[in-house]
């Protein structure tokens, strides 16, 4: 009903996650009747950035530099070194507040079904790391997933080979969560995973 | 956190309605991770829609030729005109399938406060079809708020000087509408605007 132009920009704009029909439609008219400015500098942007953004050399975060400003950056600590699945999740780490380490980014998780490997992973990258820089410590941060678990336990043994102690974050009831309503997957794996608070005798 | 570049990114889609900083944040990973073409696409295509689409020469839609492809259409009822405030109005007429004839688009209403007269609303357009078509019955549908009134009532005294008959489209509870649900408002105008049902006597 709206001219081809539109429906293709409609079309164009439901690719972004969690924008079905009616809100693609509403952006549109949006940007063609309000704020063709605004249009016009996401369009020259977005262009931009999939050209020019790629990963870091270092830790293969996503950046427009060849290495990244954390991994630049001299005052972070080089002995921790904090393996995660996404740059959002260095995000995250970094909004915490109280790791200074360095990073490495997978973009992923290991998953035979789809087709990810150890090489997807920059597992090889990696390992040049734990060989060449003095890493102390390889603090796993993957999700808590099957996939999530299974990755850990994969890079844990590599990093074993390298010689190069390894942990893993803590999982368990998130601070300030009620047992009430933190589901048994969890409240299991915390009652696990329980520290000794007071070893009697 | 994120490099300058993804940082603009994220501000960009920033621009579009309904999306607050994690939506944004949320978007720019998803394109940059998963879906670079889409993020291309989305890009081509938003600049090729900002550089062409226009308004129509007689009804004053959006669209990206001179002439929109309801007005070209020869089979509409050119006895009839409507005028609606935006694109998306003349979608939902279209959509509920009963009105084939023409239309004309505001982009708005009267706002004196804003500064929105009859000249950017295209009323001398709209004046110069009714007095070179042959227009029967001008039917508006503005929206039933403070300012969709008062432009709705403007436009029908412009009317009337050109000898055209004017209607309103009906306000009231909508079909399928319960009435415990139906704010005062519109329950009010459904009874000062009641159709007699039998007349008695
Ligand atoms: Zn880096
Ligand atoms: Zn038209």
């Amino acid at each position: 009903m709206f001219s081809p132009l539109i429906e293709d920009l409609i079309r164009a704009l439901r690719c972004l996650p969690g924008v079905g029909p009616k809100s693609a439609q509403r952006m549109a008219m949006y940007l063609l009747e309000k704020d063709r400015d605004a249009a016009g500098l996401l369009a020259a942007t977005l262009e931009l950035a999939v050209q020019k953004i790629g990963r870091c050399g270092l830790c293969r975060t996503l950046t427009e530099e060849d290495v990244c400003s954390l991994c630049n950056n001299s005052r972070r600590d080089e002995k921790s070194l904090c393996v995660v699945e996404t740059p959002a999740d260095v995000l995250a780490i970094e909004q915490a507040g109280n790791y200074h380490g360095r990073y490495f980014v997978l973009h992923g998780h290991l998953s035979p079904i789809d087709g990810v490997g150890p090489a997807d992973l920059g597992i090889d990258l990696l390992e040049r790391r734990l060989a060449d820089e003095p890493v102390g410590e390889l603090i796993i941060a993957t999700n808590p997933t099957v996939e999530g678990e299974a990755t850990a336990q994969f890079i844990a043994e590599r990093a074993r080979a390298c010689g190069v102690a390894v942990s893993r974050i803590a999982h368990g009831v998130p601070i300030g969560g009620e047992l009430e309503y933190i589901d048994g997957g969890t409240l299991a794996h915390a009652f696990n995973s329980r520290t000794a608070f007071y070893t009697g005798g």
